[in-house]
């Protein structure tokens, strides 16, 4: 595959540049603990299809590299974040920044991170009216991730939780931010504002459409928590099937799958979770997730006819590229 | 007191512009969570400042407001995390975010509020290459203060914990960050250079004096959480009494204020507290940083020289102004 390895080059020089901008030698408590958490690796695909966008649509690559590694920040700030909201112990097999460093370095390397992430973004060789506009599209989307977090933390005590509230959280969450490399790129590749929109739009489907694919891996081969299956019902996250069994089961099963949602995870028991996952079957959340995520690829692929006719050929692939990923 | 007035009279300013920057209606967990940390008050002197300072070498205080703003939510972004991080469950009679929220939500709204300080500034009405000037600063100066707190937290561990260590410690973590808005302020008013040096010269001598003054205050009056003294000791703060205690201690003493400032809070008991306060008598703690805190007040009076002579009458004194509360 052509475009794989050429993902995997970006990728790899991404990797290349983080300690330039993530020193080795800060205070205990920064450079140990952000690179406890850099070094778990993760596959840099946001940054690569940052240079990779920038180039396709006629840019230089290279001015772009701060965005990505800007991008990339961001990405393990929230992660490391999100791990001390979820009380994750474990990403990638290693112990998370907060197990192996405390809560209190882990919410201040996070902070670090996204310091150094608007440092990056900050250094792009671009003019500067155009640095003002790369700072503001990171600054919204980072809002935008952030107020979706929100929407995730407290929809978990919530009974009346809708597929429409799950999907407007996993968009906000996930549908800006996953194309804000590709924005960025096509920006300083001074891209027209309809490959921008299209770009919007693709996010805003196959954001939603990898929300659910998690959500459903999670029940399928579990989410690399060394393996374990159920992680979501365990931890109480409110997932697409959380939200259409709610609507769909009846209501003893409403109650009962509430209480397992809500039991603390230490609480909740194998069986518990055995019985959600079957309950999602009876009750056709698992057909309906695997459904909605296909017409979110679908959707997707659809907003790229929206592509200026010459980008077709060029970020038409990458980004048909990406969607199937999801299939 | 004139200045007094004028900087009451500008706090309400930035008070009646804070709802334009945070709005009061967005999900729950974000605009709740952050007014519920707003409405705590503060005195808001930092964006104060940040207008008066602008307007006292010439600019348009209007022109500042934006920094203003990002000044202060970046001060209410680091109190919010800075609780959890400290365990402390009151702020100004209230229950603190995470208290009231969660430790997930609060984590969020830090970072929602972050997003909302680069925001403000990203909306300062200014050319476009000062503005990126302004970012830079702002971002620089929030690293800092990261970095400081990252030293912070970690030498509460820390068996040879310095004088030295406490004041590189108390500079990142407020020396910068003290003089932000004052800075900005300036920058926006075109100040040459030398005055901004000085102005940083000042925040780095007046910060830690701050920063020790608060120390001290936990000691003769508590902080005002809920007027305990001692709260420090409790929780195993690196406070400069701790540090010149560690050297100056005789060494039975100093093995066991190692042990009380590292027992857990709810294992400290009132009489461990007594002890602790009577050791930092007893080994001229508290005289040296009363004798510290002046010597960096005056200081911080004297880099005040170096301002150009025009600004003497108009920035300099509101300057002393600020060196004096401290005294």
């Amino acid at each position: 595959m052509k475009i794989e390895q050429e993902i995997e080059r970006r990728a790899r020089q991404v990797e290349g540049a983080l300690e330039d901008y993530v020193p080795r030698r800060r205070p205990h408590g920064l450079s140990d603990a952000a690179w406890h958490h850099l070094d778990t690796g993760g596959k840099r695909i946001r940054p690569a299809l940052c240079l990779i966008a920038c180039e396709a649509l006629g840019g230089e690559a290279e001015r772009a590299l701060p965005f990505a590694v800007g991008v990339e920040l961001l990405h393990n700030m929230l992660l490391v974040h999100d791990d001390i909201e979820d009380g994750d112990t474990v990403r990638r097999n290693k112990p998370t920044v907060w197990k192996a460093y405390g809560v209190a370095n882990a919410i201040n390397v996070g902070d670090y991170l996204l310091a150094r992430a608007f440092a990056a973004v900050l250094r792009s060789p671009v003019e500067e009216a155009l640095r003002g506009r790369l700072l503001e599209v990171f600054t919204a989307t980072y809002e935008r991730t952030v107020e979706g977090q929100a929407l995730d933390i407290n929809a978990r005590s919530q009974e009346d939780f809708t597929v429409e509230d799950y999907l407007r959280m996993a968009m906000l969450k996930t549908g800006h931010y996953l194309v804000l490399g590709m924005i960025g790129g096509a920006m300083i590749a001074r891209a027209p504002e309809e490959t921008l929109a299209c770009l919007r739009a693709f996010g805003e489907s196959l954001g939603p459409a990898f929300q659910i694919r998690d959500d459903l891996i999670d029940l399928t081969a579990g989410k690399g928590r060394g393996g374990v299956k159920g992680s979501d019902i365990r931890e109480g996250k409110a997932s697409i099937l959380y939200a259409h069994a709610l609507s769909h089961a009846a209501a003893e099963d409403r109650r009962r799958l509430i209480a397992v949602m809500r039991a603390a995870r230490e609480n909740t028991s194998d069986a518990d979770v055995a019985w959600a996952m079957d309950l999602y079957r009876r009750a056709g959340s698992m057909r309906f997730a695997e459904e909605r995520a296909e017409a979110l690829v679908a959707a997707a692929r659809g907003s790229l006819d929206a592509l200026p006719g010459d980008q077709r050929a060029t970020l038409g692939a990458l980004l048909t590229h990406i969607a199937e990923r999801t299939t």
